[in-house]
């Protein structure tokens, strides 16, 4: 089962817009077990609506088209359709009806142009459009289908959950299973390495790597009757493959697990934080719920703050640096002591492009982790990027630490 | 000058990326008066790859392919384009050399399969990559160009902006002179309404919105010989229309702004944030050179920390409340009391999803800025969207509210 998916509009290829609808579709079809094999933006013309809806139905079983349905860019999808397929285009009374009774219903005055929404190729099947005045269209011949959907995204997107993608589905009897697991620390290069063999020898399982400034999440998918069984073998064999690269067996960021570590152990949580700025703070803060246990952040961007919020002695900045070991231990101690958290991360470093020398290059990064009763633990990390990257992977490596000392490494 | 992107990675059809480099590309084009005719999404399999950029070629001048560059995919795009120009893949020392040398040069152990990054079709011209590993190609046969960058957007985004969209503006021979403005805290629709006029009464300029949760950015754009004064005459008129929403006269962040505003007054800054949860900081810092005025900031999520880092007293927030003036207030005094920094935006709210009331709803923010020997000032926002978008519109909207104290208005 091949289908492709047309999103038109010409704010789709200027920039103006981000095209989440291709997003959302080709999340609903992977869900159904089904892969959309290519999709394709087009401006709002019948020239080449009609050519690209011609070269994808040569190739794909099924053609999606979202966007062009509108009265004001003059129904150009419906006319190219109609073309296509040879079909006329016919006026639907019924449809006019419902829409005027509907407008009366909710007191609001239909646009202009109401009229033509009534119009639509001979022989379609009608998607009901709650939201709005566009209606769906499905028609097939010759063994090809076509589904069209406006390009609102909230009307759009009933239109493909519960109509669209459980016909396909029904039609491809598919049942593709995934799963998709959270890594951070390795590069893809490394845990492409681990899993290579592996990949090689289990060929029922597909391996998708998805990376991002945070680290690298790992899609498993399996076809058919096994597809369960392939999954949990391929898991089993996976996981000590990982070593603590894998923070997660699902979906999910790292602020999350941290979260749910210290909640489990009913700890507390300050950071102190200088090249990061308050990103380590936003990012533990990110999760709903973060209040139960995130106690303060101190964002001590100059060393007057080092040494006046968090006690720290100015000497200490004299004679090591801002960035360095003393500095960073310093911080999650001071920031322990001054909250009365139960733990505390630390971050100093040089983000850039600004500051670097030969001895401390931009993307030198101490940090350090205090827990109560605990050993203070710091180490340093080197990275590459620029400024907002440097600022990301530090944030991330904080949390990192944190959670491997939790676990007890 | 027809131009067509490609995008690679089967995580742009999965639904599990949104494809915010064919954004930047369509935009990037936009910019230079080139508008992209088409972009196709596939996946990184050789034969679609292969397709897809005979099709493309044999439409457009231009192709530009993005993705499926890294080691792991096994360059998928290099030997595409290796084959459908018929050239040899040809290994580059030169390449490997270079990439060693700064790897050591960070200190940092290179990942497998980097030799995998020196081999490169022949007779392409190579754009270096200042932040990973994979080089931008060019290579022409037969008056068709195509370009191949990383799917990576940090390392995709400068090939774009300064090799590739040059070149082909070039050849295009377009002359577009286009100004980006940047304003904040007026919806779409309210700029729309008045602007609508302008944009009627003077066609030779063409104006576009673009909108993201932190505000909406405006771009005008002529043509030909005239477009300069055009321009000015245009923007003679906007200027007045936005009042205060207009906050810097180029594509620039309000965080910068409102930095160079505090480097020219040589003040110096904290923050004290609550539901924001160090994003306020987090935007202050991301501006290179800020610890020049940025001193500290506190992110006083728990009420404890509040009364403890803060000094303020208990019995305010319990009888106001933390979502309360009274807090906004005591946050933003108590920072600037305890760092001596000249100025301090507070932040309190509710982001949500839970925590809302009838009386203090989710969205609920309480500013305030606290100036040295100036009064406090305090104001309540009431923010739409989720957690994610009503937490970056708070810290907007702090950093607004000190630029609008700045101006004096």
């Amino acid at each position: 089962m091949t289908v492709e998916l047309i999103t038109i509009g010409a704010e789709l290829l200027s920039g103006h817009t981000l095209n989440t609808n291709a997003q959302f579709i080709g999340d609903q079809l992977a869900l159904a077990g089904v892969a959309l094999a290519r999709q394709i933006s087009i401006p709002d013309d019948h020239e080449a609506i009609v050519a690209a809806i011609r070269e994808s139905l040569g190739r794909a079983d099924w053609v999606i088209v979202s966007g062009g349905l509108g009265p004001t860019n003059d129904d150009v999808t419906k006319k190219a359709i109609a073309r296509v397929f040879h079909r006329t285009l016919v006026f639907h009374d019924e449809i006019l009806t419902a829409l005027k009774e509907r407008y009366a219903r909710l007191g609001r005055e239909p646009g202009p142009y109401l009229d033509t929404q009534a119009v639509q190729p001979a022989d379609a099947e009608f998607i009901p459009n709650e939201l709005g005045s566009a209606a769906g269209i499905i028609l097939t011949d010759g063994g090809k289908w076509l589904a069209a959907v406006p390009g609102v995204p909230r009307e759009m997107q009933p239109m493909i959950s519960d109509h669209i993608v459980p016909k396909i589905a029904a039609q491809a009897k598919t049942s593709v299973l995934s799963r998709t697991w959270s890594t951070t620390s390795w590069p893809e290069s490394r845990l492409y390495a681990a899993l290579e063999s592996l990949i090689r020898d289990l060929p029922d399982v597909s391996v998708a790597f998805l990376p991002s400034e945070l680290g690298v999440k790992l899609r498993f998918s399996a076809r058919g009757a096994d597809a369960h069984a392939a999954l949990e073998r391929f898991a089993r064999d996976v996981r000590p493959r990982l070593e603590n690269a894998l923070y997660a067996e699902e979906d999910i960021g790292l602020e999350a697990v941290v979260g749910l570590m210290l909640r489990e152990k009913q700890m507390t949580i300050c950071v102190a934080e200088s090249c990061t700025g308050g990103l380590l703070a936003k990012r533990l803060t990110d999760v709903s719920g973060a209040s139960s246990y995130v106690v303060s952040g101190y964002v001590v961007y100059a060393n007057r703050a080092k040494t006046e919020l968090l006690g720290m002695d100015p000497e200490l900045i004299e004679r090591h640096g801002a960035v360095s070991e003393p500095v960073a231990r310093a911080m999650a101690e001071g920031a322990l002591a001054r909250t009365r958290a139960d733990c505390a991360i630390a971050i100093t470093g040089i983000a850039g492009p600004d500051g670097g020398t030969p001895e401390k290059p931009v993307g030198l990064i101490w940090l350090a982790i205090a827990i109560k009763g605990a050993e203070t633990t710091a180490r340093e990390i080197r990275l590459m990027g620029n400024r907002e990257m440097i600022r990301a992977r530090a944030a991330q490596a904080g949390l990192n630490m944190l959670r491997l000392r939790l676990l007890g490494e």
